[in-house]
């Protein structure tokens, strides 16, 4: 990896570099695809710790920010994601992982696939189009 | 849309109430699909008024961080993005659109149709797989 700060925007969105930028918080966000079906599983956060440890093992680690630790997915649900991909975007502050996933194929701690089960109506309720 | 703070947990994962969590910088992380291919295209924020923008024009707005400004996606570019299904996740802190680009159809700045057009390769290297 190379450190974000010290790369112009030339390099930082055409050079070979894996530069991620994480925030102030120390924290960059992910967006985490199943790589069979192409379908947005969930929105999460990485320290670089979770990102060191993902590259390295290819199970997806996260940060858990409202239990301020790093956090194996699945290690409790079984739903471990085994990461098969991992894009980053162009200014280098947005992950996107492609996934395979564990146990029951479930992403979300309700019980179902995608954490993205509701969807916006025109009376402006929201409607869960995925069950449990 | 409610107040989220005023929700318990069941009511904000399970009710049928739009209520949206903006981060301490008054900001909500979007994740950008396009409709047909269901492709990532790009991740973004919204403070509240430009999610009520989107809301009630049917295109998209975004805050640019970067700039600190309202910014409606494509107004230089073309690449204005029609709304077509807005999501939520299950702690409404993150935000799934569902949209149709305009102009050529690009939402990278780079000339790219998706901001994600480079993968981690096993050298820890990036590789651009999109083409400008």
């Amino acid at each position: 990896m190379c450190a974000a700060s010290q790369l112009d925007k030339s390099t930082l969105e055409e050079g070979p570099g894996f530069a991620p930028r994480f925030d102030a918080a120390g924290l960059i966000v992910c967006v985490t695809l199943e790589a069979g079906t192409r379908e947005v599983l969930m929105v999460a956060y990485m320290n670089s710790e979770a990102l060191a440890k993902t590259i390295e093992t290819g199970i997806v680690y996260y940060w858990s920010r409202s239990r301020k630790a790093l956090w194996r997915k699945g290690d409790t649900s079984g739903q471990v994601q085994k990461l098969l991909a991992l894009r980053v975007d162009c200014d280098q502050d947005a992950l996107l992982l492609e996934v395979e996933v564990g146990g029951d194929g479930n992403a979300c701690h309700t019980g179902r696939k995608s954490c993205f089960y509701r969807k916006l109506e025109p009376d402006g309720r929201t409607l869960a189009h995925l069950a449990k």
